[in-house]
């Protein structure tokens, strides 16, 4: 997560970062197939490549001051290289919370390689946050997918849809600011969770908004109880609206960094030849 | 890349830094198909994943200092999170050389999705490079590889296996240092990469080296070629000699940072169910 709570002691060197990430769609088609291919590369031929990821710099929205800067140390064609070094915090961006973010659960790099890519089911909660910002994703919301789309497959990841990404250029908007200041932004309601860690086995939950929690939990106890079963979080997610509710494969390009709480992810999602 | 004359600029700043990252492999089989699922989400269903990044921390070989530093800033249970700032070398650890980085080609941020996701094709000359450091890669063994496994499929990626990776845990070794301080490393001699380039039709290539060239070229003429035509490569490649040679797909979880010349990223092989 990032809301206040989790960067309030670092605000007295942070101010808000107001302009958005520029989001990219990838919707060609993959030029797999465009020759004659040996029999293995067949295999995984696949239609359709999305990014789930917003374009990350110092406009990303985040709640206080210096979160992001890339600092040129080589210039072309002075010197030979283009260059830069990368100071940002771990929580900006489309990014990946680790268990250890709250827990002493995985850190970033001990996350299997095999929990980072799984079936993906698109809860999409749209119309009703579209109407109220404290939307929550709700035990009855993963019933009614099931009752459409089967059982959350093992190994799944579970995402909710509220639309929020497209808020992503104003981070008034994107942080859904009251007059106080405070924060309303959808989320899983901690029920949502506990189902999912109680009677499903799902590798992590994602969210198009900057928390697994609604906005106005102040006690965040969704990256408590979720990340307390050593499991992963994706916020900021951009593009699920473009996907459909099951039948992608999301593969979570997660940082491999030792002892990171999470990190900046690129998240792409793959869509089979049968989704044509 | 990042060998000295990539950083020289920078060396009165940092130093090396000589202990390697811990390499996880994930094997276990993808708990997909475990209970009855939708038939859409059967259609990923896959077998394995391989992990191919190193994991990153300030022991990760590099050629000057400070290349890489995790700050601590919020610390449980005295915080309410764990949460670091991340101060690095865009070109340290596992990464993606963006066309950028040497040409006045995409930035990282800007190498659409669709160009992240590949078969695999991996060049085996481990045999070779065992008795000579300074081996490469050429246009021959291209071709013996073709006539075992057919034309390098449109879309691909060509990953160079010249077993480096087990010398991640010692700098000198990783970096092939002779007397003078000289760097040997196996890679692309530039005519492989001109025939990529000119002959198939190849998304990006990688090896497991920390340069595309061969070490003990002053002149990186792999980079200026290959990433002027607005190509990717990738760098310091973990596990490419648990892949079979045709057959597996390569994710790259790169950086989608605005700016960026390339950045660490989390390379995923899926291996479909055709391979057990």
């Amino acid at each position: 997560m990032c809301l206040p709570a989790c960067v309030a002691q670092l605000a007295s060197r942070r101010s808000f970062l107001r302009k958005a990430g520029a989001v990219t769609v990838a919707t060609a088609a993959a030029p797999l197939g465009a020759q004659k291919q040996p029999e293995q590369a067949k295999r995984f031929s696949f239609q359709r490549t999305v990014d789930l990821t917003h374009t990350l710099g110092p406009h990303f929205p985040f709640p206080v001051d210096h979160a992001f800067s890339l600092e040129r140390i080589s210039t072309r064609p002075k010197d030979m290289w283009n260059i830069n070094r990368w100071h940002f915090h771990e929580h900006i961006g489309t990014h990946i919370d680790a268990p250890f973010h709250c827990s002493d659960g995985d850190t970033a790099d001990r996350i299997p390689a095999e929990k980072l890519v799984g079936p993906l089911a698109v809860i999409d909660i749209r119309d009703r946050a579209a109407g109220n910002s404290d939307a929550e994703l709700t035990p009855d919301d993963l019933k009614a997918w099931e009752r459409r789309h089967g059982p959350i497959p093992a190994g799944a990841v579970v995402a909710m849809c509220s639309g929020w990404d497209a808020r992503v250029n104003d981070a008034n908007q994107f942080f859904g600011r009251d007059a106080r200041g405070g924060f309303h932004t959808p989320g899983f309601h901690v029920e949502a969770v506990q189902f999912l860690a109680q009677e499903r086995s799902v590798i992590g939950i994602a969210t198009d908004t900057i928390s697994l929690d609604p906005g106005n939990t102040g006690s965040f106890p969704v990256h408590h109880f979720w990340l307390g079963q050593n499991k992963w979080g994706l916020e900021n997610v951009a593009n699920l609206g473009q996907l459909p509710p099951s039948g992608a494969m999301i593969v979570v390009g997660a940082p491999k960094v030792a002892g990171a709480t999470g990190g900046p992810s690129r998240l792409l999602a793959l869509m089979g030849e049968e989704q044509k």
